[in-house]
């Protein structure tokens, strides 16, 4: 055992060696429940909402519009280069509030938990959690724990929903996407997918490559603060642009081509791809997004994007077209039009 | 196959005959996600929220507090007498906002199924989702899927989590209840638990024991709107009203005392708990709550519940003491006082 883990076990609020694992009655409403409660996530979670110890959490908010999303998360395996299924939950929720240009304010955390799961592993995914919403400013406020039997899980799924408050007048929505739109991406793709395949497959490539999971809420406030003009933010996550784009362009009913000379992608990545039979552009990412702003306005937005640590490697990677085609076309390296369709069965299982 | 599953074969929205069942696909981000959320969740949901089809939700609020709220259900079985999980993961959250003091408005749904899950129970419950949101006058607003391998789940899981307004000065809290406080609830205990260890282990009674599973916000309104004096509302979901009770107390730091001979529990209930070894104190309810006001307020209280079609069998079960022994007792039939304390182990696994 080397030292982290020691130090981490010794940490863990639930004495290990009373309780390596989690029990049935660690989700029974008993006092089993109520010591990993007030034990584990109150302290770990601490802020002046969860303290109330109420069904739900009670918060004043401003009159105007608000933002109110969920996702579900059942990554395999649970840790993986550059993340863990808690920074994840974390950061897809306040990344889906960000798209719609909100300011994520409070998270809920529903866990559900195979009985048998290590407590050790409970405690590193709550520490990963706190540590994400710091990093994201949000406050996990209200929660939920249900064990079920040994076989009819798999370690932990996490459940996150979250509210945010929007501070401004843009309709940042798939169909606000306007003819004449440029389409950046924040930095390059496909590595998420790229690590959690390589990680459930023990497949080691020459370099190293790590998940991009992070949250945008930041890079996104920057955008919105400046004044610019921004129809759509969208990350791109299952599907990965390909996806995300043919979604839109569906919304919107118009025209979108991206070019691939311009689209970032590592080379390592790419030779990943390569090699598991992945096309980059269907692989999903944790913490990239397309932005859709008018073309004259995508040199300012990608200068505010390189300033932050989220969008180092921004770039602009197509636009949007006046013809009502509702098609996503890309153009190739020898300058070929090809259509970009949906997936039509999926890459890539539990990558988030 | 009997005409009401011809029918809902018939109707279900996805070709059973095309997916008998739920593929890792439908969760993986391409065109059989697209498919289920399209045809399947969109229209039985439908709302100008959902239509979007953004990353979240955007609705404009009033000033003022709001309440948030999450739950996750892995109830076993999916289908029970009086209810299932879908109407259950509905309820379930609206009640924890009522019990907030809130108006429930917006629910967000995460759902995890299992490859194999037949297409014709995730479209049941569907319906069953609906159903339950358009009784308490809730708008299923956004949401999420993901499937996981077969023997990794066990069916359906869901989440819910909900927002609600606060339209009221009160403040509703454990740390709200005051001594002299009267101790309602708002009908007869216990049947949510018993019926759901009844189906899953194939117990038949001479009568037949629904679940008292029911969304509350509708009388908890009619109680706030009267201009009654509310300090606290529990729903007596895991560990049942004993371990409720035990919670407040400690957090009110006061001492509850309730009286064996006024709580309800029907004669086939209490059969049923002792001939399965339970203490219906213990016991789950899904339609259940503890409202907490001060004495001279009670009458009037159980008036408008009993008014209500969740309150037909409300009663007085107990006082709130001046003394801080931050303590639960139960006066028995015949005159002891006993300690009420918190379950230590687990009583029945998954029954929500």
């Amino acid at each position: 055992m080397d030292k982290l883990t020691r130090d981490i076990r010794m940490q863990c609020p639930i004495p290990i060696s009373d309780y390596p694992t989690v029990q049935l009655a660690h989700g029974g409403g008993g006092m089993l429940m109520h010591q990993l409660i007030t034990k584990m996530f109150a302290p770990a979670f601490d802020n002046e909402l969860l303290r109330t110890q109420h069904d739900g959490a009670v918060f004043e908010v401003p009159r105007g519009r608000m933002a109110f999303s969920t996702d579900s998360y059942v990554v395999s395996p649970l840790f993986f280069p550059g993340g863990d299924i808690g920074s994840l939950a974390v950061n897809g929720t306040v990344n889906d509030l960000s798209m719609c240009g909100a300011r994520p304010l409070y998270l809920s955390v529903g866990m559900i938990l195979e009985e048998g799961l290590p407590m050790e592993t409970l405690w590193r995914v709550v520490q990963s959690m706190k540590k994400a919403a710091d990093h994201a400013g949000v406050a996990l406020v209200t929660g939920d724990t249900k064990v079920v039997d040994k076989g009819k899980g798999d370690g932990i799924f996490i459940n996150t929903a979250g509210v945010g408050v929007i501070e401004h007048d843009l309709r940042i929505a798939p169909d606000s996407v306007m003819a004449g739109d440029a389409i950046l991406v924040n930095g390059d793709l496909a590595r998420h997918g790229i690590t959690i395949m390589a990680s459930r497959e023990g497949l080691a490539f020459e370099s190293r490559i790590d998940s991009d999971c992070a949250a945008l809420n930041h890079v996104v406030q920057k955008l919105i603060a400046d004044g610019l003009d921004i129809h759509c933010l969208r990350d791109l996550t299952r599907g990965g642009l390909a996806s995300a784009l043919v979604e839109i362009a569906e919304a919107s009913s118009l025209h979108i081509n991206i070019k691939q000379t311009d689209i970032p992608v590592r080379d390592d990545v790419h030779g990943a791809c390569e090699m598991l039979g992945f096309d980059p552009l269907y692989v999903a990412n944790e913490g990239r997004m397309a932005v859709f702003l008018p073309e004259d306005q995508a040199d300012r937005a990608l200068e505010i994007m390189r300033g932050d640590a989220e969008g180092k490697g921004a770039v602009k990677v197509g636009s949007v077209d006046s013809t009502d085609s509702k098609l996503v076309t890309l153009t190739s390296h020898i300058g070929a039009n090809r259509i970009v369709d949906m997936l039509s069965g999926e890459q890539l299982p539990r990558i988030c």
